[in-house]
């Protein structure tokens, strides 16, 4: 009898029909003797409904009262499932997440958790009920409603796994698993049974659609997910530590996982900075003000005192950064600054790229070979990021798949 | 610097024009130097649509919840109005009415307010914010939310006057005060300057539109209720103590104040029961427990044993009732039961009825003149009501509005 936390996603509860198989699976986890709770999102569009419904009355609205707002739509649909789940005789209790036990900081729009206290989770599952909880909120000491950023009900999830020790989180979505590429851009794609946290990590963080958030949280408390399909009956992937539940530990960190593609990115360019200590905080300090998320840095060491300083955006926040940067710009000395919003990001991402050698020069000549144009350049200790342009990612995303040959199980 | 509790109606917030028009009356009153707690319903049709959508899950949803799932309307108006005032300059916080300290006991869908603990809207008020009350629900000891009933978003407002010991509590809604009669019924009604808790509270027991459990909250702890327009500028209805704020006591207390109509009523009449002890019990027991709320009872003293026991529903609630008193006639031995769901109470209300005499008499003499039937009479100290059919409903209004000169101010 496992204790398992699952976590379902918006279109799987967009509509009272697709909630009704959500209780439908959740039914059976039970009827085979597991305990379950189950963390939802909001139903459908409800979390950007709400958000215009805001933007109607106040085009800045306070933060705090916009954590409010939107913890209506996971109050909405927690109590729909937990009546479906009442409507097929699968006793059930819905809880915000204050009521869960969800404890955050005061960050409005993007708490951070800083506690789960799973005493009324734990006294309901006592009693045998099933619990369904608010996904994406949190509350504060103070007893105010936080929300913790878009996606994070999937850190909901993976928090109150970690908090009630579950033996795995199970996190369905409408896709069935992580897979070595974007299939709408790699056809060959292949569903992979299982990653490591750390590939991930690096997947999810650089385009894989998980919150990267939740995935370190199931690494540091060593929570196995398993991501999977809400709409089919299949395995889905498991993400996991490693070490100990992989059979072919060695081949697998002896290549690449997967490929991860980005296509909201655009870049910035600050041409001729003076290269003096203090330059780059007094750029991006005011950035991270204006609540521009700024992901590759790269800077281009110059001759005669001044450099290039490259960095990239979500093309979403372009605008705002470039308002920023060319206000700042002026304070620190600088021949121009030009953006590019036709870029994307590609990577490939394997523990076994620690190991190894050769990855980023077999990486350069794939996109080399296809006269593709590398932007810019970024790499961690499992990944390796070219910046291109967007046109041309599916071509790249094709071409590193074949050339890492992801098409073969277990490589 | 008065404090102020003010409470908005759902057709006063039902969208965001009309949702500024209303933090534009509240940033009138901040100006003027009142604080101001607001306290808010659900805007537009949401609680009927929610109630929808739940059943669209699930045919008897659990209470407890529905009660999580409703609370969201308020959730939602309530961050909506804190927002639009913090549009127009007045800062402002919303509170759900878990943060606001409306405290419950655990009846899920007509929970009665056990205590207000003001602690977070005196913090809030202190520090120059006005608060924004989600009405219509609470929170029980285990945590819990709550909801009051419908239209109690009423009762929220003055209980949380009564907690914060405010000078007044006003009520907006759609219409601008208390009248003689319903206006639709009788086109000379008249709108009252004033009128005494007592009164009100036959008043809108017996049809006008308040929550009567607010009538009774302002009554015990002397909270003056003004009911006036949220759409138009003018001074409403002054619902208070009576002696102390009324200039004209004596001609006041000497005469009828206005006139109550509810045409939602099915009678039922229960025929040849045996007239013994614990009938009655045997009787009603079985429709409280249906969740029947009964009226009118009217019990005709028969002959040789058996009597005729007649009482009156909703006419929403006839079925329901119908089925529970057929089951439960058989054990009480009877000679059928009849109904009839085309009836109408009205009521004469005044304080004055209380020392006076000759008020039935008249009140039956208008009626018949008019050939208007009565069905069943029921009284109080200061009302008399009678059951006529709803087809007459109207012309008995006018005929008893004329014959207590309820045109003529201070009459």
């Amino acid at each position: 009898m496992a204790l398992v936390v699952q976590k379902y996603g918006g279109t799987s509860l967009a509509n009272a029909n697709k909630i009704h198989a959500v209780a439908e699976r959740i039914a059976r986890a039970v009827g085979s003797g597991d305990r379950v709770v189950a963390v939802v999102s909001a139903m459908g569009s409800t979390t950007d409904d709400l958000i215009a419904l805001a933007k109607r009355v106040n085009d800045r609205p306070s933060p705090r009262e916009l954590d409010l707002l939107l913890s209506t739509g996971e109050l909405v649909s927690s109590t729909l499932l937990a009546m479906a789940l009442g409507s097929i005789g699968v006793k059930a209790v819905s809880l915000s997440g204050a009521q869960a036990g969800i404890r955050t900081n005061a960050s409005h729009g993007q708490a951070k958790i800083a506690d789960v206290e799973p005493h009324r989770i734990c006294y309901e599952l006592d009693r045998g009920r099933t619990v369904v909880v608010a996904g994406f909120q949190g509350i504060t000491d103070e007893m105010d409603v936080t929300t913790l950023g878009r996606g994070a009900s999937d850190t909901t999830a993976v928090a109150v796994a970690a908090g009630l020790q579950a033996q795995r989180c199970e996190v369905y979505t409408d896709v069935d698993g992580i897979y070595t590429a974007d299939p709408r851009l790699v056809p060959d794609a292949r569903k992979l049974d299982e990653i490591s946290f750390e590939e991930m990590l690096e997947m999810a963080s650089y385009g894989a659609k998980m919150a990267p958030r939740s995935i370190e949280l199931g690494m540091v408390y060593g929570i196995p997910i398993v991501v999977a399909s809400s709409f089919v009956e299949a395995p889905g992937t498991l993400i996991h530590s490693g070490a100990c539940m992989n059979t072919n530990v060695t081949e697998m960190r002896n290549r690449v996982s997967g490929i991860a593609t980005d296509v909201d990115v655009a870049k910035i360019t600050v041409l001729g900075v003076m290269d003096r200590p203090g330059v780059s905080a007094a750029l991006f300090e005011p950035l991270a003000a204006a609540d521009v998320s700024v992901d590759v840095i790269v800077q281009n060491a110059g001759e005669g005192g001044a450099t290039d300083l490259t960095f990239t955006v979500k093309k979403s926040d372009l605008s705002k950064a470039l308002d920023v940067v060319n206000k700042t710009s002026k304070q620190i000395g600088n021949r121009g600054v030009v953006s590019d919003d036709n870029l994307a990001k590609i990577s490939i991402v394997g523990t076994g790229m620690r190991e190894g050698s050769g990855y980023a020069s077999r990486m350069f000549r794939a996109l080399a070979d296809r006269g593709i144009n590398i932007e810019m350049i970024t790499t961690s200790e499992i990944r390796i990021t070219c910046i291109v342009h967007r046109a041309r990612v599916a071509e790249a995303a094709q071409a590193l798949h074949a050339s890492f040959e992801l098409e073969k199980p277990g490589g």
